[in-house]
């Protein structure tokens, strides 16, 4: 297949363009799909303009997308043409070590390819380049190649420009509260961060049956969304002198339950640590950065905290995400409040630039006809 | 009372000097206990030698003893002149908010008061001096004066010289294991540091039924002990051009379900969080220092680690020491194995060079006859 539209980004820091690709033919066990939508997450962001990892370019960005499989290659079973699915950044092999454990929900393939940030399978060429895969997803293009271990069958009834969403941001955060924090009824919460992450970990704790969700952003702005999904109270930590952990913890006398960092700070990452409480409280941490370390003190620790982290949520992918579109269906769970704009992938960099300056919470760009 | 032998450190890094105190009768609430044993802690080194609190001092340190209660207070409910007891460095009131809830040991008077470390509250002077009471308890004494919340009543049968040990290190490391941890039968377990903590840790974990307890330390010598406490493999991180905690995952084909890290050095905390298994391992720091920051990767943690701090082996300070006295006297519990050397109070600089120079377990200083 050839011809085909994608957004390449060739090199950091530089607005992604539109290209023609030459997309080869599934590989054993590989499944191609046509991507219908896709929506834009801060990892996205990051690998364009934080991580400076050179040589993850020249790539096709997108791993929240959702899509139709047009041919499958040799020895694949579980899936056939016509088959709705969301790709995952992911895997589940479901026969690693790993994968067979209930504890976890990590996969050994998923490190050993290192498929995760730097892509380095790839069915992509573009004028005689080979291009990667970010994250083995690439969905801001017509069509991708992934193996059948990182793919979630999912309802044929579900509205592919919605349940994209799943793909990342509202499994990810929710199940840092339901899976990994593990929220518990009538306790008290707070969200650090309000994108689309954070404002699907406050639906969690709502879900997990929280009595208390306090949701912290610099910006303002965000207050408003977050109400929607559960959040009882709001803090800028603009508006305070104090320390954003010496406020939270005054508020709640002592600290809070659970708190989780949907931010990708390291400093935000130890306040959201010292905001839990002495004794019990449990601190996730969701967002994501590998360019700085974290700095505590031992007796964070030893006062009697739990310091976790969080990848997709806890979710084992494939199984997860196909239950999540479920619930989505059954009206248990909200999708449609995360989209801020609808938009085309022709507005790739229209749709960056908003989530660079905050100007949304999902932008969500039709990529084919479904 | 008054012209009672104690081993006073005036300052830091100078030997403790025995010298005649007086020391003043037990005021509401608090209990005056001749001390019949005791023996050195690393935390008492700490205080010494390392952590350079100079508002530390002069003070009485030793808080791993057991005695006889001498006097009684007003509204000492709890207590009579006779009962056998071990003094506790963290309070257990039962009133406040850390006390009534089951998930935590923390209480909130042994912050408040700081007794912990700075030991504000004292009974004693010496040469018209006010001398602190180190961790509030103060056992390098004939006599001391506690508030009864932080006071254990165990059996009367008890021998005290063996049950000191139950006042800090052994619970500690056990519990550490035990209740913090939670070992789970037939899981794989490293303990780094050898000394009476981790090798509590390690019966610890041997008593939660860890099929492989991994002992780490940089003395061989302490292998053939750490043995009999249930300890499988023995690692020394000097034999090793690799980073230990490569060694380990290695050694267990990716990491340990539980690592404990028993030193009270910071590099080793996040080599034992290194250690423990990607997706699920646990993992308990246990010593203690607040010289250095510790510095990690949100990496070490996204990727599906836990990391808690346990004080005083999460027990619940007078239930805990009483159920233990009782463990011990029901042959549940090993606690004379833990004593290397039996030494008299006056000989408290002996027992202290033989810590810091790591020849030995515990050393057992007998105070008072019983
Ligand atoms: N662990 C995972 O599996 C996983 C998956 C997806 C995304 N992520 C990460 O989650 C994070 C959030 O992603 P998103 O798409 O929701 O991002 P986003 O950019 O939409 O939202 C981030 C929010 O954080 C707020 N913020 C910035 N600095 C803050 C501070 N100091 N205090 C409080 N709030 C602050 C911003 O105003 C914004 O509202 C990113 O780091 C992303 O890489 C992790
Ligand atoms: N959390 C608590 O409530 C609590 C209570 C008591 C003691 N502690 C702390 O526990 C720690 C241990 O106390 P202890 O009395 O058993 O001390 P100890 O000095 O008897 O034992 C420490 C052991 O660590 C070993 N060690 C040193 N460097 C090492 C390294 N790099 N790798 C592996 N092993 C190494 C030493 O050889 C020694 O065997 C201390 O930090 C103490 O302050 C904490
Ligand atoms: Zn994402
Ligand atoms: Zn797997
Ligand atoms: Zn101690
Ligand atoms: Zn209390």
């Amino acid at each position: 297949m050839s011809h085909l539209i994608f957004s390449v980004a060739w090199e950091p820091n530089k607005p992604v363009v539109i290209e023609e690709i030459e997309v080869a033919p599934p590989q054993a066990n590989e499944v191609r799909i046509k991507i219908v939508a896709t929506s834009v997450c801060h990892t996205d962001l990051y690998h364009l303009f934080e991580s400076m990892h050179k040589d993850g370019f020249p790539t096709v960005l997108g791993h929240e997308g959702a899509g139709i499989v047009e041919s499958v290659g040799p020895g694949v079973t579980e899936f056939q043409p016509g088959d709705k699915v969301i790709p995952l950044f992911l895997s589940q092999c479901k026969e690693c070590h790993l994968c067979k454990n209930p504890r976890t929900n990590q996969c050994e393939v998923a490190w050993i390819n290192q498929a995760i940030m730097a892509g380095v399978e790839s069915r992509f060429t573009c004028k005689g380049k080979r291009v990667l895969q970010f994250m083995g997803t690439s969905t801001f293009s017509e069509y991708t190649v992934i193996n059948q271990m990182a793919v979630a069958k999912i309802d044929p009834a579900a509205p592919l420009d919605k349940v994209c969403l799943l793909g990342c941001g509202i499994c990810t955060g929710y199940g840092a509260a339901v899976n990994t924090a593990k929220v518990e009824p009538g306790s008290t919460c707070a969200v650090f961060g309000l994108g689309a992450v954070g404002l699907a970990a406050v639906m969690g704790c709502k879900a997990a049956g929280a009595k208390r969700i306090i949701a912290v952003d610099v910006n303002p702005d965000k207050f408003e969304k977050a109400k929607v999904f559960g959040a009882t109270d709001f803090v800028n930590p603009k508006d305070h002198d104090k320390p954003i952990h010496e406020v939270l913890t005054k508020m709640t006398n002592g600290g809070v339950d659970y708190s989780l960092e949907c931010v990708g700070n390291v400093q935000v990452m130890r306040s959201a640590l010292e905001s839990s409480a002495q004794g019990w409280g449990v601190s996730v941490i969701v967002g994501w950065t590998d360019l700085h370390d974290i700095v505590i003190r031992p007796a964070h620790l030893i006062s009697g905290r739990t310091w976790k982290g969080s990848m997709f949520g806890g979710f084992k992918s494939k199984d997860g995400v196909s239950k999540m579109v479920k619930d989505y269906l059954d009206k248990k769970l909200k999708v449609d409040e995360f989209i801020s704009q609808n938009m085309t992938l022709d507005q790739a960099n229209d749709a960056i630039e908003l989530m660079k300056n905050c100007k949304c919470i999902r932008a969500v760009m039709s990529v084919s006809p479904p």
